[in-house]
């Protein structure tokens, strides 16, 4: 099979499974695991914020992010297809009780005069805004990148609203590398960053959430209540620092294979590409074809290719640690045969 | 004053006032209220409905429809405009645990493919979508009448995925009035129906929830968990029964003085109607005038006229029972002097 | 029939209706309800605190300083019998996901060492203690007045641990005629009090909740959102002022009429008195004559006496201002005779 | 330093490193983790039940139990020191909106005749009793066994009620390894359970959650809105399978460890044993030796030697498997010289 489903479905390296086995631990709820803090640190460091947090998914790191920096009864601006809104079973309802006022997004991004004008004023009748959350990339705008301009403007209308501004980065380390633009300057934009060390980077389990003490204090309580704090963590942090330190500048590959992979599917009659390819997502729409997704997907697996269903007529693929040129190749191939 | 700021001002007509006055009361919380259960009785034929529960307010109401029908962690259909999402404080979320999706309608009413698109399907990340708003007559929308034919095919995609419908029927009578359809054949679209008797109907305090029995049983325990359990509501409930015995008809005058200010004011340059009126409300834009609808209230209010502002240069101005066709042809002469 | 099952049921005096009839009334949404506005004061002042705010129940004035005082994940000390842990449908954690810390009173009060001890220390594992509730006179403890010495002491640990204080005082009137302490003194140990005016106050519908204005601010806000916001509510706050301003001194008789009944039934054999009768509220235990309440509220119906379920042997009888010294002494004789 | 703070500071042995090193991996999100469905399948045998779960942490296992049976609004029924009452955050109000009913046990267990008397009635002002919560063996008991006896009375209470039970077992397999009742015996008297791999059983992290297949599936949904849903957990769940083939039947000497260790410190004077040491854990009390429970730690610290405070003259031992014969004699000299 030639997984494109999910970055996440990157299988642990020999290297990272060493580390795992040699990692010195201790109990994390008691904060004494020697590799987790490691890891914190790692990652704080990269992302230029006080202190980083280790979490067991990047759906934990978010709900955690809008229930330390919400109150029940607020409201959140976050795009209409964000994964906090679209993917999380409606958590941040669920747990945080807030609302989310969700505005259209161009490729994942937000026009900032439109989140200027969602901002609540006093009134009784109104929630008050609590937060901002963007996603960088963007998944469900295809990996897109959402630029530095958008979040600094975005940034500054939060920073005039006394708002806060949290980045669901799950993939931000592929905007990072595709922009060349630092993580780091992308974090600067915001006050939490939230981002996978599951998906490009292939470490087999967990995220970090980075902002001030003050909020990764707070933040530690949440993930208590939330069930993410983990016993020997190191077992799993160790890979971390190795996704971290060894897996970051790759990811151009998978972008690489991923524009490779688009370019040659465009040419397939009944195919089109829906999205401009920035990273490692492409979104191929069936619609020309007489297919729906999943007739497609279903087709696909047959010949030994998964993906997965984004809409009646759009398939995602995501490439991936996983996957090879070669590999790639061959779907290429497989599909034409197909058509 | 001439007050245009809602129709929520009217004040209790005498006959209201005798009502009050002269109610046989008991304690509702032990469902003994004789005069309540009368007014009840009376909205639920109205409505066609098994049962019906007087609330506080239409807040209220709303809120027990979503507490009753929903569980934590689903998602709701409605408006991006509508009252429950806009002007509720977020407290679907704050209470229910719901996640509002929002749908932008064209002139209140939602698209009935983008409802269907919007329902969820059965998958680990999503949550499921529990119930469906409407709003009808629709506030921000500028009073505008959903058609009868948009709430059919909603209702049975709704039916089709065996998800109940809710309609904020705030200003359903107006809707009724104005369009010559029985509010019983809105509300046989509907699983739910929430009615104010305090709005145009003039009654002093309170609106109506309807469905069916078992609906209103649970809604009665949710009710009195928001605190809306009254005691001797009779002193309430008698003027809402003359309120819904004696005001529906005559909506008719506040829908003409309504056309008849709106087709004043579009004559005054600097001014726009934004809105169809189709009911009792008009939205008045102001950016020609170069004015903000701030601005033009303050104006306005040195002239002895109310209203209330919609948006940066939206006015929205209401006509009800307590403003005559004399002081809606004074307003008319005041605003125009202004300009 | 005589109807002992609770104070709520008092019917509304000729004063109060007329009150009703003559009130100048507003929209109290817009904060301009004059007879509302006087009705608040006046009650702000009874209490001592800076502002007041009229709620349509004692229900919701407690759920609203719950909301208001305390943020979710938090807990809170109150009587493991008190009403709002008791009889409140679990709104404190339905609504502000907040779990209740109860301490096992003696006649309502809890002892200040247990209070103390209750308090939680800063811990990851630990929900922070965010409100402690006192209730007096305490409903379910047979109408026991809460000491002021008590309340002080307790008063004093919450500061001492910046905890806030919040009374139930829907019988606080009770207590205060009763012990002959000024509500003020009693109020001055809490931060925040719910009083009702639907209890022995006789009025229709309607309780207050005190503190200071800051406060206050935010509870209009939950009371928004809880669909407590009221329109022309000087319907009912007029009769409510008649209650603050004409009924309270009269409890005396209440309170005289339950220790005569008291006394009475407690000399028929098979019955027994559970509570020192403090005020309004008897508690007749009927396990010596092998009656369950259940049996005995059944016999007393056919009779024309109405009590309620406290227990599996406990019925409890209320007085009140619809209630005669006549009607007690017809009580006593029809229940000598059922045995 | 001899570790007695808990039995969770357990360190994986090699052999669980080695599993994890060879470990089969795939994306659990997408259930493909032969690992982790090898695991869950052996613990839903070991435990007689249909399907089984594997989460992040005990927390989270029990709060996925709670969001699963409860609805928002009811109240569970639980021992007033129990974990997950005590210890967890307050999250079952927090996230799920139900409100602890707390009942004080007796070496852990509660009365059944209180379990029975405290499910709520059907009344508009009651909570629904959703669920019953029992812990075996009980932590702030000191460990103790819940009696198979008491565990089938309160079943069957249940069962009469129609209402589910859910055992937090986190250390199940010590009460079962002490008592000698299979844990499969101990489960049936439960709809679910929880027990966790990373104490007494030494796995580095999770816990299993098992239950119907009905109820798992519900289960799975709320395990990923809490962010518990891992990616290639294989790499933590072949500890775990290690944990539960090979650690079970050598509790025994963690039990024996504590009844040494016990009969040791009891014969110090001013130090007095609380607890019938049924497993691992020892209550030591200090109050006759004049030393607060922290001033007792500080001098064990300084001796090489941690335990945790369980209250102001309390001191909690916990014996595992990192923690030899040898190193309790050498914990029992220690402590002897202090004093």
């Amino acid at each position: 099979m030639i997984d494109l489903r999910s970055d996440t479905v990157t299988k642990p390296t020999p290297e990272m499974r060493q580390a795992a086995f040699d990692a010195v631990v201790g109990d994390d709820v008691y904060n004494e695991d020697p590799t987790l803090k490691e890891l914190e640190e790692l990652a704080a460091n990269k992302l230029g914020k006080e202190a980083a947090l280790f979490v067991p998914s990047g759906t934990q790191g978010n709900q955690i992010a809008v229930l330390t920096h919400c109150q029940s009864g607020q409201e959140i601006i976050l795009e209409a297809e964000s994964h906090i809104f679209y993917y999380e079973g409606a958590s941040i309802s669920a747990f945080a009780g807030v609302q989310p006022r969700t505005i259209n997004g161009t490729r994942g991004a937000m026009d900032p005069e439109l989140v200027k004008a969602a901002i609540r004023e006093d009134d009784i009748h109104l929630p008050e805004t609590g937060l901002i959350c963007l996603e960088n990339t963007h998944n469900r705008a295809g990996g897109a990148i959402v630029s530095l301009e958008n979040m600094k403007e975005i940034h500054r209308i939060a920073q005039e609203n006394n708002i806060p501004v949290h980045l669901d980065g799950a993939r931000l380390f592929n905007a990072a590398v595709a922009s060349e633009v630092d993580v780091k300057t992308y974090a600067a934009q915001t006050d939490t960053v939230q981002f996978c060390l599951s998906k490009g980077l292939g470490a087999p389990v967990g995220s970090i959430i980075a902002g001030s003490e003050d909020f990764i204090k707070k933040a530690r309580k949440w993930r208590k209540r939330l069930g993410g704090g983990l016993r020997q963590a190191g077992i799993i942090a160790a890979p971390g620092i190795v996704a971290l330190k060894t897996m970051v500048d790759r990811l151009v590959e998978d972008h690489e294979n991923a524009k490779f992979l688009a370019s040659g599917l465009q040419e397939i009659k009944g195919l089109s590409i829906e999205n401009n390819v920035d990273t490692n997502i492409i979104l191929v729409n069936t619609k020309e074809a007489g297919l729906s997704s999943k007739e497609f997907l279903i087709k696909l697996k047959q010949e030994g290719i998964l993906g997965v269903s984004f809409g009646p007529n759009t398939v995602r693929f995501t490439t991936h640690f996983d996957v090879t040129r070669e590999e790639i190749k061959s779907v290429m191939e497989k599909v034409n045969k197909l058509f």
